[in-house]
Formats: C-alpha cells, structure tokens, sequence
C-alpha cells in the first residue's frame, strides 16, 4: 500500500478531526495515484494518520477511512462490511427498522464517498439504492459482492438477504472526482418488481399514526436515489408544531401550496395527519416535471387529502398569477439552487426570489416551511433570504422551528460538509 | 415624544429589520435622553423609520417596538397589552395552553426587554414573572397595573384574572442598562401560596403520556424566573430520538447524569419516559446549589426513578473522581458561561472542561446531550467544543439530534441574539 504525508505545519486541520486532506497539503504531487487507491496517510515525520483512499483527480486528494492503525483492513470488503453493519444499528437505535432510510451516509458513516438507501418495499423485501461519489466508493462498488456477502454473514436480517442492490451513478457531483455518469444497473440479487415504479414504506411523521404512508416512485431514473429521506424529521417537527394551529386560528379546512413537491411527500404526510384530526386538506402542487406531478398527485390522493390540483411550473417563475396570501401553508422546499462554489452568488439569490414569492402567498395567520438543501448556503444566508424575502412583502413571521436533515444522515462535529438540509418554520402575522 | 435620527448611510443595518439602533449611528448624543424615554426614530432624512424607546447610559440607545407609523400607541399601556394577547395566541397555538409557557419573549414579541414567564400553578391559577432587562421594559413594568387591566379587557382567560404577577428584576444584564438589581414582589394581584415553594404544570416531554408534570421550583429566588422553559422541546426531540436505544443497545436500565442539573427537569422527564416502557433509570444530579439539588432530588423521585443520587460540587471541578464510560446518558446543560463578550475566551474554555469531562463519561454506545445557552458562544464554536472534548478522549459520536431554544422563545430571523440556545444529541461508538 502506498503511502503519502502531509507538509510540515499542513496536519493540523487533519488532526481536529476533519476526514479529508487536501493536493495543496500533502509532500509530494498526487499525480502517480491511481484514482481510489487504498493509502497510509503520515504525518510530516512519517507517523501514520489514518487508512483511507485517494484521487488524483480531485483537491481532496485523500479521504481517511480509519485513524486507527490496527484497523488495516478497514479499507477491504470486510472492513467496509463491518461499517454497514454498524451503521445499520444506528438506523435500528432510531427506529427505522421496517421503513425506509438512509443507511450509509458516506463521510458520517466512515465510508467517505458511499451512499445507499435502503427503501423497505411493500413486501418487506429492500432495495438498496447505492451512489459512488467518489473514485474510492466506486472501487468499493465496483466489485461490491465480497461486500455484501461479509456484510451477510454478520447480519441477520431476512430482508437484507433478499434486498436487491442497484447502482446509480448519475449524480453530477461525480464529475468533481473525474468519475464518469452511468445509468442505474443491478449490483447483486434481482427483483420481480419494477423498480422504476416502485411502492415504498415510509415512515409516519404522526406518532399517534404510526402506520408508514406508501409512496410510488422511481427507483432508478428519479431524483438522487428516488426520494428524499431527509426531510421526514422536519415533517414530524413541523407537524407537532402545527398541530393547533387550524384549531386556535379557526381553520376548519386548510390550503396547501407545495413548491417542487417532486412525490408529494410533505403533502401526503400534512394531508394524512390533518385529515385525521377532522380538517380538511386542500393540496396545490408545483413541479417543473410531469411525471413527478403524476407521481404525487397519486400518492397525496391515497394520504386522503380532500383536493389535489397540480401546476406544472418552474417555481422561479410559474408563481406570479397565484393571489396574494392564497395558501394557510406553504412549503418551499426546493432542490439544491447551489451546486458548487461558483453558483453562490446566483443561487443564493434564486433562493431569495423563490422565498419572496412564498412569503407573498402565505394567508394571515398561516405558515411557511422554507428549506435549502445547499450545503454552501449557510444557515445565516438562508436566514438573511427568508429575513429579506418577508420584508420585501411587508410580512412578518415568528420562527418556531428550525430542523436540519434527518437522524439517519448523522453528523459530525468535525466536519461541516455533512450539514447541508435548512428547514425553517415560521406562523405569519 | 422626542424624535432621534440617524446619521447618513448608517440606517442600512436598521432598515434590514434589526430592531436596536446604536448610539454611534445617530445624529445627536443621546445624552439628554431619560432613561427608557419613548422617542420616534427618524431616517438621516428626517422620514419616520420607527415608535420605541431610548436608553442614553445603554450602548443599545434605541429599541424599535413598532416599525408602522399608525401604531404610535403601540408604546401605551393598551398596545403592550395588545402585543401580549398577540404572544398568548402565540403560544395557544403552540399547545401550552395548560402548562407553564414563557408568554413574553422581548423583541421576539416586539415588547423589547420584557420578558414574562408564566407558570400554571398545580390548581391552574397562574403566576406570572416578570424581568425587566432595559429601561424601556423598567418603564414599562414600573405601573404595569394599566397593562394588565387593559389586557383583562381584551383576554377571556380566567386564570390570568386569578393570577399574581411579580416583578423580579435580579437579572445581572440590567447592569449594562444602568438599572439596579432589586429583589422579587409582587405588581399585582395575590397568591395565597408560598411562591418560594410553588408547585408548577411542565408540559410533558412524551407524546404518549401527555399529563403535564408537577415540579418543586422556588418562583421568587430561583434562577432566572425560576425554572428553564426553553429546554422543552429539546427534552422532547432527544426522547423521541433515543425511544428504541435501550432496547436496540440492550439496556434494562439506563444510569443518567445531570451535571448543572438545577431542579432536575431533564432527569424527571427521562425518568417518567424510560420507566413507563419498562426501562429502569437510575439518576446522579449535579449542581453547586445544595437547595437546587434538593428540590432535584424530590422532583426526580416524583416521576418515578429507580434511585436518586446527588452530587454537591462545581461540574468544572468536582467530576474527576466519577469513573470513566460510567453512565448511559450524560446530560450536561450547564448555565452561561459566556455572559459578556469579554468572557468568550474564558468561558469557550469551559464549555471545553465540561464537555471533556462529559465525552469520557459516556458509556459505550451510550448517549450524550451537550448543550449552551451562551448566546455569544456560536454554533461553529459550540461544535468545535465538543468535536475537541471527544477527540481528547478518543471517542467517536454520531450526533443525531441539534435542538434549539422551544417554541415559546419564537426566533426573528433579522435579530441573531434571540438565537441563543444550543443542544446537541450525540451517539457514542
């Protein structure tokens, strides 16, 4: 295994913890590497670091999977093995045992650059939808099978055994890394099922419901992995905010606006869980793609919403005729408007225009969920836009919520890149 | 009513919706200001920008309470009345109708410096606190019988017409307000109960078991306005993330410690959960407060500890002799330590003895609630604290969890020092 080392004084923003190193910080020029080679990290004085991977092609060079130096193997089939299982029990501690969740979210989980969803299917069998960000996951993936068979011997989980795996490689962010885009293709098992439309168990964010919803969505040429897992703790803190919000204000009927609701997942859960406390639910759906409106208007009529109208519209724009104050709650909760560090400055104001809107439709005494996936955006820019957007509308709201993403995508203090999802709350004058 | 203007190109910052204007941005010395004086603030041009009031020996020499020009009442009697009918619905929306709630939270309720908490007494009268952390508030309070009776005529709730209100201005922040500190007594009405020894509704933690809880608190010289309503929703937010930990991690009992434990309000909550699913939980409270402890010790019992165990001692001091991974969860919520800007070294480095202390105390695979209530200490810095705590002690956490202050203490995304409190959930490897 080769070795590389860091500069004289360039070990100290790797000894606080962070996982990565950068081209500018290591001895000598990364370009002998093979893209995803397994390393030894030193210290300027050749003491080990930390096992981990690396990539010429990238700035972050080197992406640490171990800092433990009896643990060689992290970096092998069984060590990656090791990691999923323990994972796992991290998603089984939170309690998404029989639905759907994040079960490897790369860096957090100690394997940097590999993601996979596990989506419990309606007949308890799993497909897990596996993304390589980086040129190391797509060594480990590349040959996945030792992986899974190690993973199998220690796990004793049915629905593990007959999971299908499916890659997906078709996220941009791989470009960064030189990695090329694939379409979805089967790793390991198979499935009699069509899993560009499949039926998802997804868990209730109504703890007095705790029944999953099922959700229609497609497994290999939808957004990201298919769904957003992310976001279901900001609906379950969102709904337990809002809970006696139509009673004390008097609503016996409220009016959804659902800003790129892609499947329709905050509506289905708002719809559900309102509707069974006798009000009735009036659901607006926004989304530049058809087939993601067909999609949730499926699944938000089968969560009992009273009306679902759809409008097939960029939000950035399609949002001008909809009258002032028109909706008792609005969630704008787009997809990522800042990709790299480039789009800063444009996307931060796309936010703005999207949010100004939202605080323009927002009724008396109604709410607003605003959200940003961006990982650039900070959380002060994000405040700064909603601050900025209600001012520009003469609105003012009280914020009672802020969430982040959900527990199973966990992070760590030591690492900042892994804190991406805003979700803010606020009840309109 | 005097009018004070700011100099040219420094009302930017107040136009953003920021609701102080310092004395360094107006035209005139505020000298010949009266301490908590109402004043109308000008744009450089002379145009009205705002009704609020002054403090001239405050570096904070005006505070904004309305930013329309029809609402010049807004600094009467009648319109603070309005403005805290406006925060009870507030916080009726919010589902503290029957339990102890902070009415008032100052500029998040544009009544800028008063703070209100009200706590709903075991026979469903209410006491209500009153502090005045500025002048104007001081102003305000000093004949706060025109308030309550004008609030009276707009608000049909019994138990604020049976309610005392007491003024308890022992807040060291007054100092920078050139106010004194003063000792506890009564604005109005009466209680026929020993306020010292009162007995308050805390709405309970746990969905499943909404009975609210009773607590020993001491109203009249406790800390702050005697108990700490703003850790609710965290309480709630770390329960429902670790409800399956116990049995996922194999635990028939968990041992807690409530290091700055204060009257026990996270153990009693812990306690009444974990024992109702059938989890024992043995409890060890912390607390440099011989009186807080035992008021600890006999709320915790009353919601059903296995056993109770108290520590009398300093928390940046008096952990050492505590054995390492000793307890399941650590709970260390501990006052500010950063008061004023001058403390952030300090009182950074203390935050990193507490939680270095904590981080080895956490049993493996046990959970750790780190928190700050600093509003100066931010959240990078607050993670940095703990990231550094964990790294010294070679622990590794997954944080699932980041909490905030709870809905009763609403966040104006333009003012930044209302954002002040932190709580972190944490999983140990």
């Amino acid at each position: 295994m080769k070795r590389i080392r860091l500069k004289a004084k360039h070990d100290r923003r790797f000894r606080t913890g962070h996982p990565w190193a950068y081209s500018n910080e290591l001895q000598e020029s990364p370009k002998n590497l093979s893209p995803g080679e397994m390393l030894e990290l030193q210290d300027p004085a050749g003491k080990f670091l930390a096992w981990g991977y690396g990539n010429p092609a990238s700035l972050i060079t080197f992406r640490a999977v171990s800092r433990d130096e009896s643990e060689k193997d992290s970096i092998s089939a069984a060590g990656v093995a090791r990691r999923l299982e323990s994972a796992w029990k991290l998603r089984r501690t939170l309690g998404f045992e029989e639905t759907s969740h994040r079960l490897c979210f790369g860096e957090a989980d100690r394997l940097p650059g590999l993601i996979i969803d596990r989506y419990r299917l309606a007949d308890k069998t799993s497909a897990f939808i596996v993304q390589a960000q980086t040129a190391g996951a797509d060594q480990w993936t590349k040959d996945f099978a030792p992986v899974i068979e190690e993973w199998r011997q220690i796990n004793a989980d049915e629905s593990l055994r007959s999971g299908v795996f499916v890659i997906k490689n078709d996220s941009s962010s791989r470009k960064w890394e030189g990695l090329q885009l694939e379409p979805a293709r089967i790793l390991s098992g198979s499935s009699n099922k069509d899993l560009s439309q499949a039926s998802i168990l997804v868990r209730s964010a109504d703890l007095k419901t705790p029944a999953p919803l099922e959700f229609q969505v497609d497994l290999l040429g939808g957004q990201k992995t298919g769904f957003f897992l992310d976001q279901w703790a900001n609906i379950q803190l969102v709904l337990q905010r809002i809970e006696q919000w139509p009673v004390v204000t008097r609503r016996k009927q409220i009016r959804v606006l659902d800003l790129c609701c892609y499947v329709g997942q905050w509506s289905a859960q708002v719809s559900r869980f309102f509707e069974q406390r006798g009000v009735r639910v009036e659901v607006t759906l926004v989304d530049s793609s058809r087939a993601a409106l067909m999609s949730a208007e499926k699944n938000v009529r089968a969560s009992g919403a009273t009306h679902v109208k759809t409008i097939e519209a960029d939000v950035l724009r399609g949002l001008a005729d909809l009258p002032d104050r028109a909706f008792d709650l609005v969630i704008s909760d787009p997809p990522a408007l800042i990709k790299g560090r480039k789009d800063v400055p444009v996307g931060t104001h796309a936010y703005l225009q999207l949010h100004t809107q939202s605080a323009r439709l927002v009724a008396e005494q109604g709410a607003w969920v605003a959200c940003s996936c961006s990982g650039l955006l900070t959380e002060e820019s994000f405040l700064e836009t909603i601050s900025k957007a209600s001012r520009r509308q003469a609105r003012r709201f009280s914020w009672i919520a802020r969430g982040g993403q959900s527990p199973d995508h966990p992070i760590l203090a030591e690492f900042p890149e892994g804190r991406y999802l805003k979700c803010w709350l606020g009840l309109a004058d």
